[in-house]
């Protein structure tokens, strides 16, 4: 491998990283690794950083192996998919040769998937988004539980939901903090200054993007508040992350930007607040955690009528 | 806004009551508006009345805001889905701001994600029926149990179904009695008199949409005791009113009309009563009622094949 | 009727038998009902057998009754999914008219499922396999518990999933027996000598196909073992008929032959082995069994990206 090999071979991996927020920008992926690596460690949990430069590579390797080269490698998007996959395996998982085995495995999976998902898909103007990974580690979370070759450490127990008193710290600060991870959350990280870093990596490629980004997740924590959602997930972000993607998606990448297209991205982006909400009830009883699906949902939902108002112009 | 305008919008709201039973007829609208009301009534529930008129209106708005005028609108297509998420919501929700909120937020939801399922389904020569409306209620009645802005007052709890022993009183008033509200349960109604008055409302537009309506809700409850069901949920009418909606799409709406297309109705109208029970059966440790969910699945099963002697000649 | 007609009559029900694992073979179909008849036997439950071959003479008469001559009915592609049916309600439902009488009802529902499947699913260059088999019969075993007509006598109690040991004989003769279950539960039958004559049943038509299918439950066994999968389940081969399925699918049916195919069908299986695992977690709350889900499921993920090494010519 020559150095002009190596040099595009990186740019590559770090696309797949800025993919997960939609930025093809080797400069915005670095920021959002270092971001991983940052919060990471600040949660003691370094393997989960590990885990993601693993996934993104296996994701990626599954892509050169199977894709031809003129596709959507080089942009980034082999590897988007495998790096969620390394953030979360290590996150609720025990670390076993079995958790790594099933990682690289899974990582390589997601990327065929894609391509198996947007198959059926692209003809309707939508794409998978996310939901390669999240449909994957979902099969593999409730596999770990009936196999003990590796198992889920910190996943949460399967149960019926019970009732929960809401109370929650409504200063500045405390505000500030859960807006922060509620950006941060989307690599699965729980540190305000991560959420800083990854917000500063979304508006090294577009400005744009990280307004939507802010804005997303502060109008996702005010609904969640007012309509008094489950305060601990409120405190660490969980009402956030879904949102802060659909509000790129809807304001930046898919639609056209006019009035008419940013209230229907706000539309969206309330929206998905209600479907995080009722995702986590729907898994409490599996005891599996909702991941990006109710940004994939919501997103696809407000994509297929495709209203004139907000379709991009080709 | 002129009278003529009025006088339009009036019938275009009319029709949207209409469509929930297919019948794009303004009296038939009118007499299911007056069957809700008066059932309300009867059960002390006049909230789930005005909440029909809420949905109705809020989702024939969305139509108007983001659809085109000669599109589905005049024909009450807006309205049917708004319509049932108003009925649904202070049904089963407590009476606040926040049931109200989301009870139009969802209507209005309603409108887009019909569009958004047609434009997938309609290739395959099937509609999205009342889905848009169960699917998006689901996501509603989840959310309400994890936030307190708007609580599941009279939501069943969820919980690993228990056993049951059958017992039910069989005499021919009775059996009358489950027979309307099997009926009048198409719009969450539980009064036999409420019953009557919509399969009147479906007279006025088509008598072969009423027969077939009075035969569906009849053969549902023979299988229902037949099989010896939930005789609680048998004698509340909950075996009968996804059939009925079977029965009128399979019969009057989408098929010709001959012996064979007949027969294969009436298979359809048996299978959504196993596809109703199994549907209680997968909701119940979620806590979610059914809602129109086994005849949108039952009408698409038998649809899809598009066997020559059922298709229509267009 | 007279002999010639009997004679493919006939056929076509042996081709149904044979077409549960893709086997388009009189002999095969032949060899496969004896399996099922021995196997039966041993277990002391007689009435499966029975079952089966009702379940195939529904579908296959379902599939006269609806279908043109000239389409699948003589390769047997209306009734393998009946026989599957009628494997699986003598098996977890007690023997009661009910139990009979919707046995018929679904094996006839699965061959116009299949139709309506594969309208849905051909376009995308994949096919229903065995799905509609396993939809329905998962209504009809949720249905079951709710109607005391046809009960659920042998059906695992709906429970959240408890923890267990790993604790297995791997002596030699042990490891045969699991293998061979592997490839009888295909039919829902637990008897290693059933699996010898169902391989022979496929030997019969293609020793490829055999060769795949013995090869899927040899590395779904080995893939089981190594990260420790509930024992019981091993044991009885329950982590194996998935696979074995998939196998075949992917080595001998859709795929072309050449190296880089047969590691992407051996991926497949390896695959499977999670979602199997998944699965069976997946519907532990609600007391279903897996069915042939995870292969059908594998099987759609494998196929669709279309790569072109393993795309077959035509």
């Amino acid at each position: 491998m020559n150095s002009s090999n190596l040099k595009s071979s990186i740019t590559t991996l770090l696309n797949g990283s800025g993919q997960v927020m939609f930025q093809q920008n080797s400069w915005t992926g670095a920021l959002f690794l270092c971001g991983i690596f940052y919060g990471a460690c600040e949660c003691r949990m370094p393997q989960v950083a590990w885990g993601a430069v693993i996934g993104l590579i296996s994701a990626t390797l599954a892509g050169i192996m199977t894709e031809r080269k003129e596709d959507s490698g080089p942009q980034g998007l082999w590897g988007f998919n495998g790096i969620l996959v390394g953030c979360v395996f290590p996150t609720f998982l025990s670390n076993t040769w079995g958790m790594w085995a099933t990682l690289i495995f899974c990582s390589m999976l997601s990327t065929w998937t894609r391509t198996a998902m947007n198959r059926v898909m692209e003809s309707r103007g939508i794409n998978s988004l996310t939901f390669p990974f999240v449909m994957l580690t979902w099969i593999f979370l409730l596999a770990a539980r009936t196999m003990h070759g590796f198992t889920p450490e910190t996943l949460p127990a399967p149960e019926l939901k019970s009732h929960f008193s809401f109370s929650l710290d409504t200063s500045i600060p405390a505000l500030v903090t859960y807006w922060l991870k509620g950006i941060s959350q989307v690599f699965l990280i729980n540190s305000p200054a991560a959420g800083t870093i990854f917000l500063a990596g979304i508006a090294v490629n577009s400005r744009r993007a990280a307004i939507y980004a802010a804005a997303a997740s502060a109008i996702a924590l005010a609904v969640a508040i007012a309509f008094q959602a489950d305060p601990h997930a409120i405190a660490n972000g969980l009402f956030g992350y879904s949102p802060v993607l659909t509000g790129i998606a809807m304001g930046y990448v898919f639609t056209s930007y006019n009035l008419k297209s940013a209230i229907w991205a706000m539309t969206a982006i309330i929206a998905t607040v209600f479907v995080q909400a009722a995702t986590n009830m729907l898994l409490a009883p599996l005891g599996l955690p909702a991941l990006t699906a109710p940004f994939c949902f919501t997103t696809w939902l407000f994509l297929l009528p495709g209203y004139r108002f907000f379709v991009k112009q080709q």
